[in-house]
């Protein structure tokens, strides 16, 4: 186990700089993003018009897009931010948010990767499959059955899309290419709540704004995110989908900095 | 009391193979809805853009369309959207969310109506009043005042639209206008928390997924939602609708098969 | 202590009434604004479309303008139903989410208040130093560090504006330029909620669909609010925020009339 990320202070420091995490992301999962950076104790900020996007890249710690419900008014903004973001050294999370299950999707994440220069892309083994050109099964938004095993998926992905990425599930993986961590934190139930994936994506855009390793920063959120979830799930056994969820916001408000260093399943590779 | 349907089966279905619903649907409700079909043991997907609604539709067990904020744009996705689904034998279900309060939702209910074939149609009975052509209040998006009562004006609007109708309130009405199911469970404190009838159209759009007698799989969703509803409002008795709107989520992944099969209060007319 | 104002009346003549407020708001705070209001005992409805906003304002009780997720179109909707409502003396309560933060938004807030008749705006000192012409930092849509003390800034405001205004935060003072009050209920967690600003709103705009004076209904509205988050935070103190923001929407549900009359705070200056 690594321990030499100190990830709780990493935390620690999101708490007291509130970073601000310009979100444009899906309309399913806004309420519970927004929700749960608040938890956190990031500043969570949605803006969506061509108009002011640019504006609001420029000022926050970290932009995070997301495409779940993506059209092309969206896309056009996210990319408008993106640039902003990219030229004003904001670092920019991307979740590629069903890639694979249409061809628009598919195209739309290209386009998004070509057109800004991403700092970190968060998605399940299915979508970082397709975004760097592997076949792979995806039904709807969630990972179908993929070939390559998550490791080698993220390093080849990493190589190709010079980035960072994150492929999670139930072994995360987060590497530049180059350096790997593998982490093993989280619980099922994140599975049975809409929306855990891509409030992940944007809790590692306010670690990413905080602590410039930005692979540090990433497998800082992943771990953080697995620990919360692993509290909830522990208060709320037996109970359901609907109490984790609640509880989960209250754990990524309550889990100390002490907690996240010894429950912190995470190995260099 | 029909146990001739047997209900617990087709939802012990839907959880064995997670069918995947598409739905279109409003900002109100995105992520109740996806919430409350993941936690059945569907596979929600939420996808808008007309250049993906098509192919989205056609690999989904059903198609949901819900014009509670509709648009121009949405309707215009919706139409696509229906017409793919219609073309590879996907089940398509309508909730003609405030149809009559204004002008512009009556239009929009009929255009959807007309344009693609719909299988179920799901409202409260001063939607479906309106969608069938008779004069009836509704405030906002909840019903008013009707004149018939609900059998007769599902059964009408039925035989009139050519289509299952299921009319829902405090006794519930599903029929094909020849063959007629009503159903008392549920809770009052469900007209407390919004969506739960658009979450309810999402619901029988998991049970048409998995069984092809589509009158059979609208009855025994309507009956499993009104019975996970009455447990959890036992469960949450002098709590709120707060409470009671987790305890939901968490009774639709928690009710068995026996409690369905124990509880459901449903007639066959 | 001002007790001229019967407050806890007011709340019952809203769930007497159950006044139908029209919404035009952002994606982030729709499903928890819907709730709050049928907590509250208000009936709710979103409606965004240019066809239809103009035919649901003139019909509803009050129309909620909120910016925090604008863009052209919602601005376009939100002028025309703004003056359906002006010819149908349905008031118009404004929130400028975000007002300051990008030039966009403060242009934005500018021409609705220019071309629609507002009766009351709401917002954080940051928003509403903004809309008055002043300079105040705004953090995305977060309030920053503000000049003047809030009673001078929002008399300043609505003298300026020719409205009422409600400037909430730790202290909560409601003024149309002439009579002011000062509330003190409220607690901080509702810091921790997203969208709890946006549904106070919105809830102003249920207290005004039901009491003529708009100045004692907003006062009203922002008492009754503070002392339901006093009560939900009471009841989850050493939870967290997800545990209070479900047990705020039992207490918009449950709190009286008597306990409204006997926990408020208000001071009139």
């Amino acid at each position: 186990m690594d321990k030499s990320i100190m990830i709780g202070e990493i935390l620690e420091k999101v708490r007291r700089e509130n970073p601000l995490v310009h979100n444009i992301t899906n309309v399913v999962v806004t309420n519970f993003t927004a929700n749960g950076l608040l938890a956190l104790g990031a500043s969570p900020v949605m803006a969506y018009a061509p108009e002011e996007v640019g504006d609001m890249a420029k000022i926050a710690g970290a932009l995070v897009l997301n495409m779940g419900t993506l059209n092309s008014a969206a896309v056009e903004s996210m990319i408008i931010a993106g640039k902003s973001a990219n030229a004003h050294g904001v670092p920019v999370i991307f979740d590629p948010v069903g890639a694979g299950a249409t061809p628009y999707r598919t195209e739309m994440a290209d386009r998004i990767i070509r057109e800004v220069k991403v700092s970190i892309i968060r998605g399940n083994a299915g979508e970082i499959a397709n975004i760097a050109g592997e076949q792979a099964e995806v039904k709807g938004v969630d990972t179908g059955d993929i070939q390559k095993n998550p490791i080698d998926l993220a390093v080849m992905a990493a190589q190709k899309l010079q980035t960072i990425i994150a492929v999670t599930g139930e072994e995360d993986v987060i590497t530049d290419g180059l350096t790997t961590y593998v982490g093993r934190n989280g619980h099922p139930i994140l599975t049975k709540v809409t929306g855990t994936g891509c409030l992940l994506t944007s809790v590692i855009g306010a670690f990413a704004a905080v602590e410039k390793n930005l692979l540090v920063a990433a497998t800082s959120a992943v771990c953080t995110y697995g620990i919360a979830a692993e509290l909830a799930a522990e208060k709320t056994v037996n109970q359901g989908p609907g109490s984790f969820q609640i509880e989960f916001l209250n754990q990524l408000a309550a889990v100390s900095d002490q907690e996240i260093n010894e429950k912190s399943n995470v190995e260099k590779r």
